[in-house]
């Protein structure tokens, strides 16, 4: 244990919906297989958010103070007395799901569907608006000196675009289209350019994000307040639909749109949850047309994927992030997500600034 | 060509809805790839009920004296110039759909999806129900002498199951749910039984279809009108749900249940077509577990295997023929099949006897 | 931890090649992840054998007075704190090899490929010729009372086929040849029928070794030394090949047979671990032809498979086990390996009879 | 029928091994689903100047005047009555090989393995060093403007590359090594580089060569004769090894190395055909390390995926072409390329200029 570390350290501590403050907590303990990790960035995700302004997601429910947060990056402070592969100093992104390595979903290689993943600012697991964080040190990645941590962090969100394409078999040069140009959707522009797709449609309302889809790589958008989604699609494709579609917003409208948009024998991704069960879909052209549809729950093995695509400066993410605030200003940084969406893409919170 | 082959032949023509008539055609000529097939069983199918009874499915509408059928099994009794594949007198299964062979679906292997394909009973092209019926060589395989003609008419459904658990990845050992016991739902637990499934839940309504799955592999049968499905299949998972489900009954509800029994990381197949196009479906659940889901439209590549399976003898399907007519019966086979749908399961035209 | 438990044990333990002891060890302490083992059944496998007369296999070398045995099964005696699934008394059997689950091979679900797995009866990781062992709970499976010790401890060879037939994609209806009936081929047989092969042609010299393939599942069989196997599986096949082949002897001219029988577009899997390291191959074969070749090393996720398939009744193990030996038998019991191997087929040592 | 068509063309035929000479002959005959092509580019291959010096390539024997030249691409001067898809004027780019549609290996998508393939200047069928060229219209392909006729031709040599990525799953982000910079191998590096390679070691012994791999996207270039391959690989894959390796020259030295290049679970293909059937290899690697091999055999599906790469840009081919021939000097490049080969990468022959 490095013995300049301090003793305490600040949080963003959430109190109830809408009130988070910034508190002195002890520096977490690791333990042999974990390192201490003095966290550099830290994105803001529409899951905090929900929790934020909700409580809860589902059955997960805040019950008690709680820390939100899980994309994060930092540098390696202190390591356990089994850790080989980290050195105090190293520059690392973190992936925020500890699984149990020991169930059949983690022994499959699909570890992101362990029942008893620990999961950051999943409650009850406190997350990353801190200074410090521990983690196994199998959730850490080293990144080279030429990634910053902003873009480590993004990693988080990428990982999603990298699983769709993963799971939807995503060819280099198929066409595709993504709704719903969130983050997460912006990411997965990233990611789908980074698997070659050649034809990258990207939709969404606002023409922010529109602008944003075309750096991160779409060759075409479709504002859906001024165009029909699906005939520019069938003008884009030639009438034939796209190889592969992805919904990333959780609207129901954009997930029928999405799977209309689909050529005979494409494959669409299910990426955005929805709020609402029942979705009403047209299965009879689901099976007319054998499409596959492919549900998307977080992410597996890719880290290594998403720190060598950003690194190779392929994907720009250089205006991604809008808004930058200190760890002192999370509640700020929630409020502004919140109440101006339209001008925000990323936001960052730095909490060792 | 065959001197002794008569000139003319009977045939089962429906003249509207609900109205056949066996009329005198003339025997068809067949070019070099092709050989002529005396017809020696023809299975009713779903399908033939739906133009009999409806005039059309979807877009395919009958608008012209029309033969239905496309079941069939029957004796090679001439081949085209350049056959060499077969002799006179070889007995043989006939898959009912001829392909274009060039365009991108038929080169990547998925040719159920040519858009140009030529299938037997759906408009404008005729059907089975006659005497003698031509087909191009690579769409008509040899059956073994232990083979019964009414055993290749039914390779026809055995191959929609052999799809679906060539399309869900089916493995040996797995569990599985199947919903729906009319014949197709019926030879797909004939196919997960050859593909190894080890756990074959099976339900319908009716306690004559439920008998006949026990017979056919299923492990364990639920009527739907006595039991909930859902609470049952967990039951006999251990609360886990299957590994698979495929719903072969286009039937909304059972499509819900199907997916709700499904595991996480599990995969769904929809098998039958529903007559309405928005189905509401758990979207929130296929995201959360991961969810496959693939349409399937006919089959591909089946035969070959569908034969084997059949001639190995694991598969008993002595009780599966419930009704045999002459070609003259068709009309009354048909009005059998519709009203009194709970006696029936498999009915068989035989053309030459 | 159960008060009734003796705190010491007998164990064989190997002092250099041939040369086994009975002696007196005190009984393992688990801990809260682990379960302690009553054995009941031991296997012989060829790698204790080569161990035991050589000192080594590869780079892994006998340096200590060590224990053999992989292939084990018995009953839970004792678990740790944080056991739930297991109780004592519960049938289980034993997956040999314990993975870190943390490297990037557990994490995409080929563990197998651990680099840090500790595997028993591997230097310096001691096996299972003794009393008690204990195990990491995860790799513990609970059998049915159907399922004998002997058939509980031939999982362990019998995942070897079965994750052969998963790397080769062994379909139902498939030929395959496989060469090499030790107990490794008769399982993997075994394995091939399960999977559904509806032809499966089996090789070796030994008549004994012949009648057992028949009896797991063989359709055909082939006496290397009256017949050319080439010659015969072109027979077999109407001289089109098999669509998959299994070397299991590590034997070089088995495995260049076993890839010139395979058809157009088929598969081998290299099961046998040859003793040499350059075996000329037809490179030309694979390249024209497209064979795909995949490497088998132990397994992986086999374990549930392996116990459904025993548990079901279709796999007939009842003549496999040919010696029967108490544990301070274990030094002839290998003995009897060595010198009568031809009379042979699975010798099971039982430590608490 | 276009009228102002000639009605004789020149043709280079080979007459016997070295013998080339330029003769007239009538312009082909189209029938109802051929196109004409006028003949632009012709890429000469190895294949072509092992026929021109040996006279045969395995079981395929020059036996008659024969025509050389399989990568083509040309104008369509005339349509057959069935081709809906071209015009004439339209710039297409042509796939070799005219397959038969009807066979198993047709129907499963592995129509490369068809046996009754028809393909340009392999035995009996002449080959494209021609004015004119027919060709079924489901092999020929639409190119757009922007991509030269010459790039259009080397879309054969790339589709081998494509192939090989699709057989190896290759991923973005992969490390591969590619053995051999003649053509075939240059364009397999154009092949990794749109499957989104991060890490492409090229290794040749010519300087040009490799200069050209670099150009073509290796991110690593190893001249053998300077450096161990294997040493270098060890170095820059931090001593794991890559995960694919391709073999494109067929020597048994490079293939050897290949595969001990790889990594535990990687992936092999093998794509330069050996002169020599017997190439020993390291078996016990393959198995340890469940290392998968792939043949490779010509290729299927490419070409669509081969435009798009070409035309998207990101590939350099424009220092490829490094001699460029009219129809009258094919002669004069066959010998060229067989002389000069250290100074030569690809040559063109100009059938019409």
């Amino acid at each position: 244990m490095n013995n300049n570390l301090p003793k305490t350290m600040k949080a963003a501590v959430m109190h109830g919906t809408r009130e988070i403050s910034i508190e002195t907590l002890p520096i977490p303990q690791i333990d042999e297989n974990e390192v201490l990790i003095k966290v550099m960035a830290v994105g803001i995700c529409g899951s905090d958010l929900h929790y934020y302004t909700k409580g809860r997601i589902g059955k997960y429910k805040v019950e008690k103070p709680f820390i939100l947060g899980h994309e994060c990056s930092g540098e390696v402070v202190a390591i356990g007395s089994a850790v080989e592969r980290f050195r105090v100093g190293d520059r690392v992104a973190v992936e925020p799901g500890v699984t149990c390595g020991h169930c059949e979903a983690c022994k499959e290689g699909r570890y992101n569907l362990c029942p008893d993943v620990q999961f950051l600012a999943t409650p009850p697991v406190d997350g990353a608006f801190v200074q410090y964080i521990k983690m196994r040190q199998d959730f850490v990645f080293l990144i080279p000196d030429s990634l910053s941590y902003e873009d480590a962090a993004l990693i988080e969100p990428f990982s999603v675009g990298i699983h769709a394409a993963t799971r939807t078999k995503l060819q280099p040069g198929s066409t595709i289209a993504i709704m719903g140009m969130g983050p997460v959707g912006l990411m997965a522009v990233a990611a789908a350019k980074a698997f070659g797709a050649s034809t990258i449609i990207a939709t969404d309302l606002e023409p922010l994000r529109l602008e944003a889809a075309k750096r991160m790589g779409a060759t075409h958008v479709i504002n859906i307040r001024e165009q029909d989604p699906l005939n520019e699609i069938k003008n884009i494709t030639e009438n034939v639909g796209v190889d592969v579609a992805w919904e990333t917003a959780g609207n129901p409208k954009a997930l029928q749109s999405s799977l209309s948009s689909i050529r005979r024998g494409g494959k669409l991704a299910i990426v955005g949850l929805p709020s609402q069960s029942d979705i009403p879909l047209d299965v009879p052209f689901i099976a007319d047309n054998e499409i596959d549809i492919y549900g998307i729950f977080r992410y597996a093995n890719t880290y290594p994927k998403g720190i060598k695509f950003l690194t190779s400066g392929a994907i720009d993410t250089k205006n991604l992030v809008t808004d930058r605030y200190p760890l002192a200003g999370t509640r700020e940084a929630m409020e502004r997500a919140l109440n101006f969406k339209n001008e925000c893409l990323k936001i960052i919170v730095y909490p060792n600034e």
